[in-house]
């Protein structure tokens, strides 16, 4: 029987697709980890490292979980999620202890000691059998300025409850923070409206 | 009067903030054009596309805006989601046409009918007025394997209203909608748990 053209097509379609299956299939197969709470990075200098911590925060919520967020610099941008987490102020639990970014204060005492009032508290959400999704916004810029004992910070997140999962964000993250980490992501900025003269777009970056 | 070394620090560090402030400021000055309905894209093989469109739909919901999702890929993902945006359900308008990813179905057809289905709901959202930001989820999938035309979609998506915010996801983003966009971010996997033989994990992965 002569096949159509079409017929040809969607049957090599089928037979290339029925083959990632299997590959997908086996990959799923070799996992044999099954609760794991995960140290997750995002970092880069691209946009949407907060972004996509607070989608992991909102599929979080929709779970039931109870979440945490400290922030180790101020955004200004938070206007936005903050209005949209009011109703779940059930489960968040957000502390903003950063004082605006570093460019901003100019000064470094300053900047030093709002850090460490932020990983108190981070440390105190941790402590906190509740909570199982932590962010921890801007953490990375805080070590990268040595704001932080890097060793300790690191050495605490490893000793995070198996279930509880953690999310920093910031660019720069350190190489031992990598190395901790069980997922990262770098976001890489490949075009920017800002170079097209456009402003910063409420509903959007703030 | 003799510095102390703290002091030369401090000054040094206020001075190199001091510089990247004015750089900050001037950029943003520079920005002359005040309000766009911005084409997003987050491509990219690593973690973080859809999650960080659903932070910026967080973002919006917070600032009251209606929204609309549609999802050309079924992901199975997205639980969580669904359930914690069921308290926006006064702003939210969310539809799923996609049929599961194409190495599931193994039926070029029905995707090919699922991702025009998809294509005709969100011509439909991009013509509410009420709607201010529409997430295309998987976009780039069903424009990779050639189920939409593609020509079609990002004349469409360029002809977007101008107080429309669009963000489409999925890997391989086509040189073409790369080429309309206002902004993309590439995901990049820097490291992930799977390879340490870790499970997906409920309420971080779906």
């Amino acid at each position: 029987m002569i096949q159509s053209q079409n017929d040809v097509e969607a049957l090599r379609h089928r037979e290339k697709m029925a083959k990632r299956k299997a590959a997908q299939d086996a990959e799923v197969a070799s996992k044999t980890i099954a609760e794991k709470g995960l140290l997750i990075v995002h970092t880069g200098s691209g946009k949407g490292k907060s972004t996509a911590a607070f989608g992991l925060l909102l599929r979080a919520l929709g779970h039931g979980w109870s979440c945490g967020i400290v922030q180790f610099i101020k955004g200004g941008w938070e206007t936005g999620e903050r209005a949209a987490l009011a109703r779940f102020s059930d489960l968040v639990s957000w502390h903003t202890l950063g004082e605006g970014f570093t460019w901003e204060t100019q000064d470094r005492a300053r900047d030093v000691r709002a850090a460490n009032s932020a990983w108190v508290k981070a440390q105190e959400l941790m402590a906190d059998p509740e909570i199982r999704l932590l962010v921890l916004d801007e953490l990375n810029i805080a070590l990268r300025y040595d704001y932080l004992p890097l060793s300790d910070v690191v050495a605490a997140l490893r000793g995070r409850r198996p279930d509880l999962h953690i999310v920093v964000t910031g660019r720069n993250a350190k190489p031992e923070m990598i190395e901790a980490a069980d997922l990262v992501t770098e976001m890489t900025l490949v075009k920017h409206h800002f170079k097209a003269g456009v402003k910063a777009q409420e509903g959007i970056e703030f």
